[in-house]
């Protein structure tokens, strides 16, 4: 027989209270002097409770932020998701609830009911069990992958503990709305959900973020055991970080774009730019958008959701694009999501934080002026992120796509494209037109300077991002009437395709 | 009889195609033009459509800002509260989604159907439906008080007008399930409506957010003149901001702190701080804590929401003041709210804007380390905010609390207090006591040179802003112990008395 992980779990282990000061006076004060540190260092810390019910996640939960400073900490208590959440894909609530650096998030239960406990009372098949697995592994892979630490805590009693403390809040008047009919039940499942939860630690036991397996028969030394576990952890990440800050940072990586099917695209070079629009493009446009309109009504009664991404060279029509194809949408569903540089809330959480903030509803359309694949251009080339960190992007990226495409969306990139020349002539233009002035900076003719540097990066983007799911199209924008076609077309006939 | 508001609307009025593209050619090339003014200038514009149903407000809409840059505005289409929305003040979700200085929100709905649809449809009393009226005037004040533009535009026709229209959308099956149940029940019922919706007019037509009403029986006259009031009262809006700038800023101003009753309060001074903490101190507070605990049990179980504002010197101890009332609540119902200087996001709306966000859901308790009460204090003090702004925070704030006392919170503000001698005592031991030393900044010292200043912006502060409804508490903090048992005693008498 395979021993499980819950069978290693000592249930016995008992502590005096003297033997309990004893250990803990200690740790006690050097967490509340960590919690300052990690501040410092900016270290941001997911501590997160999962286990039985009445196992005392609560009252433990209550106990360990006692040594903490109110301002440093939040906790979250998750339930299930409201009808809000449930119409973005599931890690959406769990991803916008993430910690600015330097600050504690606590999670009372969190993103693992909606892989085990679903699994039993919920409709969740098992193959939807295994991708949201998954999903977490990447997830929580991605957050450390970027500083943060995440303490995870399973705290585990026996079916016989269990059912003798549901007996005892029933009987106290005070507390016996804490022992609901669904506990009596899950307790008389317990089998049922060990089993549940057994294969969840099994999946998600992960070097980045492991599992830490606390026996609750006694209060005491579980506590004892969840500092021992919050102070170490917290120690060590420090001192990693340290380790890193002293180390020469990588000035090389490997670009992996992860387990992803990638689509053959041409480099921008191969782009032929001579097309120009048919003459009766006005009809065409206006065809057109009826069309799209007309898709927009069944994809939002249909509940699918639609991501498209502008990304593009400076001046090569992306705004005038975006507005031909917004208004053949109705402004109740959709949303045009302008990026810009990142504020410092928004430098202070994981760089992906904000996309997954602005993700659409089913049903709805978000359109983004520019997006995530900052990272992998201008901040590749001004050196805003290091080289690992644009390396690592491209996987991070196309996960994050992935995560939007078994949600059931439809996602479309497009790469706006002119040549240099056309730039200049764009540039000059703007520059002695004066209502078009305010479209024109200095910073224009900054990144004009680093094309070629430019195109590298678009090459590379293009390249390791353009999955089955979500494809790039290179938009010949030459002719910026011809451009404006062909991203309605490819719009239309995505849709069209999905319905 | 009484001449209605919306009998003065002009139903009749037409307009050939010509006529209007000679009309709005130019005025929507302007408004293309304002668009970006507005963002340079940093003006916010809220524009909102309400109206009958089929008057053509989508339309209207799409039409409008196809005029815009997708970049600069967004819009919301707003629906009934959803049930996490309905967990909050009812303002709360509109004032979660004021504009950033600079950008255009315009609002497919808004907030009047909860103050009019929902005296028919819902179970809106008249007296609820006249404080929500009310309330709408103070928010839309506080708005254009602070440079904010509101445009507010009711679409009409007549019931006749209205059946037509339903009739040809059910024709269609494209359209078809455009024309509810609800929209056909709502066209008999239009003599109901009509009377609701005049009143709500009249009573929300206010100088500084007047209403437009708009004839909608032809689309292309109602077009035009909402692109004639857009221009211009963006136009006048720019102006007006132009001229106050170039006047000189008014130094000084009247404390106005609103319509509500105040408590009488003594002025720092006056209190005395020679009392200490019983000898029994410990069991008290275990004791009082316990009774607490209890107690927020209840105000979860009936759903009460509680605000808690902790102010205070520096150094008096608000944060072991603020853990030891933490520690009395379940951490699944309340959060610790930390205020820091407002990041640029919070700085570009509405400084009550922040606030609002943080406003916890009815059964949570949420306490506030420093708060709103720092436009009344540093920012007064410092400069952060003109003498006229601060002025007319003292209502404004009122105002804001009366909102949170009407959805049924407790509110509690405590001014933690020592003299200036303790405060000196307590820094030295910071500076010299090693795990201490992070307390202790610079501008801690900075601000204590400003002491005399103030203390009389504090006493302004509890003199004007302890209403009946929110009353100041100071708590004498000379010794923490004291402090902790009376801000846990004030809390505990104010829960039992609602309880």
């Amino acid at each position: 027989m395979v021993i499980t992980m819950l069978e290693h779990v000592d249930l016995q282990r008992k502590m005096t209270k003297v033997e309990y000061r004893m250990d803990t006076d200690v740790l006690k004060r050097e967490l509340a002097l960590l919690q300052h540190t990690l501040k410092d260092k900016g270290l941001p810390v997911i501590v997160l409770f999962e286990g039985w019910g009445a196992a005392g996640k609560g009252s433990l939960i209550s106990d360990m932020i006692l040594t903490l400073d109110p301002r440093s900490y939040k906790v979250f208590s998750t339930v299930s998701p409201t009808a809000e959440e449930r119409r973005r894909p599931w890690l959406w609530r769990h991803w916008c609830r993430i910690p600015e650096r330097g600050r504690i998030a606590v999670f009372d239960r969190s993103w693992y009911p909606e892989t085990s406990i679903e699994r039993i009372e919920g409709n969740l098949s098992e193959a939807q069990a295994k991708r949201r697995l998954e999903s977490v592994n990447r997830f929580e892979r991605q957050l450390t992958d970027d500083g943060y630490l995440v303490i995870k805590f399973f705290l585990h009693i026996s079916q016989k503990e269990q059912k003798k403390r549901l007996k005892k809040l029933s009987e106290s008047k005070e507390t016996q709305w804490r022992a609901t009919r669904q506990d009596w039940e899950r307790n008389e499942k317990y089998e049922e959900y060990y089993k549940v939860f057994d294969e969840m630690l099994e999946a998600t036991d992960t070097e980045c973020a492991p599992w830490h397996l606390i026996g609750c028969t006694d209060r005491r030394s579980a506590l004892s055991e969840v500092y021992h576990i919050m102070v170490d952890s917290i120690r060590q990440a420090l001192a990693e970080g340290e380790e890193r800050k002293a180390a020469a940072p990588k000035q090389d990586g490997k670009i992996d774009p992860g387990p992803f099917s990638l689509v053959k695209i041409p480099s921008l070079r191969e782009v032929s730019l001579d097309k120009t629009a048919p003459e009766n493009y006005k009809e065409l446009l206006k065809e057109k958008q009826e069309h799209l309109r007309a898709i927009h009504n069944r994809l939002y009664l249909q509940k699918v959701p639609v991501v498209i991404v502008y990304e593009g060279w400076d001046a090569a029509g992306k705004g005038g694009n975006i507005k031909r194809l917004a208004a053949a949408l109705d402004p109740r569903g959709y949303e045009v999501v302008p990026i810009a540089a990142p504020t410092p809330t928004e430098l202070s959480h994981h760089y992906l934080w904000r996309f997954w903030e602005g993700v659409p509803k089913d049903g709805h359309v978000a359109i983004f002026d520019r997006s995530w694949y900052g990272r992998l251009m201008v901040e590749r080339i001004e050196g805003f992120c290091t080289p690992e960190e644009w390396h690592r992007a491209y996987r991070e990226i196309n996960e994050f796509e992935k995560e939007l495409f078994d949600r059931g969306a439809i996602l479309l990139k497009f790469w706006i494209h002119i040549d240099k020349d056309e730039q200049l002539r764009r540039f000059n233009d703007r520059e002695n037109t004066p209502e078009k002035r305010w479209k024109i900076t200095d910073e224009d003719w900054r990144n004009r300077e680093k094309w070629d540097q430019y195109e590298i990066a678009v090459d590379d983007m293009l390249r390791y991002t353009s999955t089955d799911f979500a494809p790039w199209t290179i938009v010949e924008s030459q002719d910026k009437k011809l451009a404006r076609l062909k991203t309605l077309d490819t719009v239309i006939a995505a849709a069209e395709n999905r319905l």
